[in-house]
């Protein structure tokens, strides 16, 4: 596992929202949430390794997913046990209102 | 009532959390949903004028707070029934994490 995953009790709110308050890391939680465990690379196209990697820490360092080596690749996953037990029913809640958020906003859905 | 509140379909949900993403803006909106409305100078403490005045145009900006002038002041208070609209159950499960949050970080309850 990479450094600086914070324990589960370590995790705070601010910083998960923090993480969360931003369209492409909404998308990218999304998608672990629906898929499991992913390759950095299989989740979003057309963004710099850069970029992504920029994501993947704030994603990481806040909590909200865990980052793992193999082979190449880091592989993620969302850190949905932790979450549900530091704040019951918020992951569940967050990916409604992210699902509602595009049907309501279609300059999001065309992204 | 002060310009560049979005109506309510404008709301959007990575702007919320980016906006509740800080521990000072958790707090508002905490004092804000117990308390109903209140003047801007009777929430927090401590803090420079331009400090809260960036912390409420955040709020304002992303659609959680109404602002409105009284007199030499502004009033405050939580757009709660847009928010439930918007995105049903979140401001409750949030205000519920932040209590939790809270408790489990003694270093933030201690600000």
């Amino acid at each position: 596992m990479i450094a600086q995953h914070p324990e589960r009790d370590q995790i705070l709110l601010e910083n998960v929202l923090s993480a969360l308050g931003n369209p492409l890391r909404l998308q990218i939680v999304r998608v672990l949430a629906e898929s499991g465990e992913r390759s950095c690379g299989s989740i979003l196209d057309g963004l710099s390794k850069s970029t992504l990697t920029h994501h993947w820490r704030v994603l990481r360092d806040s909590g909200v997913i865990w980052q793992r080596p193999a082979g190449r690749e880091n592989l993620l996953s969302l850190r949905r046990e932790d979450l549900d037990a530091r704040f019951p029913g918020m992951l569940d809640v967050l990916l409604a209102a992210a699902a509602r958020n595009d049907q309501g906003d279609s300059h999001i859905a065309a992204r």
